[in-house]
């Protein structure tokens, strides 16, 4: 094709003018270590089924999936309630391609133009790109002390104050790490109902953390707590592309109003699906990485490092003497084979915990460049 | 769960209050011929490829998938490339979950809060409610005649008048059947390009029209139009959700910054670079379907019914002396186990073109309640 054109070009929206596409880079390197994936491979005996599974549905793949998920809603709630010990059915639970999408739909539903969500800064760097791309305005209250923890006045003064439609909570929080305690969750909680806010507690990260699961609090705050997860982090299935939120009904049946007809593949329901049936041995691989994690953090404390208490499979650490951008100490770790992530929180590092050694490649790279460094 | 709270508790955005979820009912009916799947199953060998393709990638689907689908994409222009003659390249093509979301990323590019988008209806159904989901305004030009034709002068004026930011043409259309010439195609783009439009023709059905397709127009008007397409309907892959768009490099940019990332999982990228493969059977099924539309519309006409000249998989037929809803019609021919689709326009209902017995089927249905009707 001849003709190029370029963006300039194009009728594009004001707002996304000189915008770059969201993402880390995707490169290729021995010890990859920077998006928070599980590096435990599923096992034989899950690829096993699911290829069965795939071979028996292959030939109705001329028809549109099932709708509204019913049968991977079904496992997902299963799951819900073996894992937070608080009991849910399908009716409670919606997926959707990653917890993006569950956020955007909800976002669509109880955002966009003229309404506003708070969020904890710095959390999930998708959450403000989500609320652009709705139109919703974004309310950024910083997270405070070396911990990067809520400061819980502050937030219900907030959110009082601001009268957001919708509050964001990660808990583990990424990138930081740490958790909100429930008790804190629920005076947060407390303050968005009475705001007529939505609280969506981001729990991507929930099986790391020995926090119990906000999904406790739904009988509670029925018509304000929604519970977003996925099954990339915990689950070791970051490339099948399964988001869900536990919720009361009537949340379900307001994102029906704007999912897109047929947004889950039939594929990508199966897939799940199988998946589901091995979370015994998947929480097996969570229990090892808590145990890494722990190692690490360790590690990096007696090199020298600023290292943030975390519950989740990363670790975000502070690089002694480094004050501002830490580009360049990324890049040092990378020349040394470990892929990490700059999130861009001045000082400050994420490193997602991979296979132990990987962890003891990070460790010596770590070690190397503070030697360097002091 | 106890405490259910309802729909009208939640602060739901008001313009989605009282809104029902989008979606023909899904019912178990021997002969279904309601959402324009492709009737034929995939072949044992593509069942077989595509099954030693997820033996080979279910391991690695603990990691985030190829963020920008280049391999599919690849695949994708060269097909385009073979199937519309026009030689297209990777740097052309963007994929996403369906043309849903295909048509919902250009629209949150494009369109969005004070901007509006001109459409032809009846047409395809979810464009309306695309629109209203990116909260874009949709301005409805009505087709004319018998055929449900686009008034090209009246397109053309509405265009100038209007000043619009984006404009659909679904050729051939969805659910009337026909098509729009190029020639025509070509005075909307003009209208479009000197209202500073972007023209999205949606060519979900192209595979079954001898019209040429309008990848050929791209080079023309590069900064204009984008061609929509999807693996749901001629590609019997409706399960798979892989919908895609042509156009000049510069909208694949455009995309990238409202796409959410990793929105298409390891297997929908893998499944549909697998079924691309087989384009020549999938082809020779579309060929297959031509024939009996064919047929059932030379059926249809003799006994009686208001046949629309079609183009695609899929025939638009007025039912003698209704003019206006047809449920009671649509409910005879699912008395009949025939489920075939009331779209809501007065006097006419559509059925999808299935096997040859369904379409029997069919047509014996249809002789049976014209003859009960006069």
């Amino acid at each position: 094709m001849t003709d190029r054109v370029t963006l300039a070009d194009l009728p594009l929206r004001p707002e996304l003018r000189g915008k770059s596409a969201y993402g880390a880079p995707q490169l290729t390197v021995a010890n990859q270590l920077n998006t928070n994936e599980n590096p435990y491979p599923p096992s034989q005996a899950l690829v096993d089924d699911l290829v069965a599974e795939v071979a028996r549905l292959a030939s109705t793949l001329n028809r549109y999936p099932e709708r509204d998920s019913v049968d991977l809603r079904q496992e997902l709630a299963a799951y819900v309630t073996r894992q937070t010990g608080v009991t849910v059915g399908v009716d409670n639970v919606w997926a959707a391609n990653g917890s993006n999408e569950v956020l955007q739909q909800l976002l669509q539903a109880f955002g966009g133009p003229g309404r506003r969500v708070l969020g904890f800064t710095p959390s999930y760097s998708m959450h403000p790109i989500l609320a652009a791309g709705t139109q919703t305005g974004f309310i950024d209250v910083p997270r405070t002390g070396a911990d990067f923890g809520i400061d819980t006045d502050a937030a219900v003064r907030a959110i009082a104050e601001q009268e957001p439609d919708i509050v964001f909570v990660t808990t583990p929080n990424n990138p930081t790490g740490g958790v909100t305690p429930v008790a804190d969750l629920r005076r947060i909680l407390d303050a968005g109902r009475a705001a007529g806010a939505v609280v969506i507690v981001d729990e991507a990260y929930a099986e790391f953390s020995a926090e119990p699961s906000a999904t406790g609090l739904i009988a509670e705050y029925p018509a304000t707590l929604v519970v977003s997860r996925t099954m990339s982090k915990a689950f070791d299935f970051a490339g099948g592309r399964l988001g869900y939120f536990v919720a009361d009904p009537a949340f379900i049946e307001a994102v029906m109003l704007v999912r897109l007809p047929y947004h889950l593949s039939t594929l990508s329901q199966a897939a799940a699906t199988v998946a589901l049936r091995y979370s015994d041995e998947t929480l097996a691989t969570v229990d090892a990485l808590r145990r890494e994690r722990d190692r690490v953090v360790a590690g990096l404390t007696d090199l020298g490092y600023g290292v943030v208490p975390s519950e989740s499979n990363f670790i975000f650490f502070a690089v002694p003497g480094e004050t501002g951008d830490t580009h360049g100490t990324w890049r040092r770790f990378l020349d040394r084979d470990v892929l990490i992530r700059d999130v861009g929180v001045p000082g400050h590092l994420r490193m997602t915990v991979g296979l132990p050694q990987e962890n003891d490649a990070f460790l010596a790279a770590a070690a190397t460049i503070i030697g360097e460094h002091t």
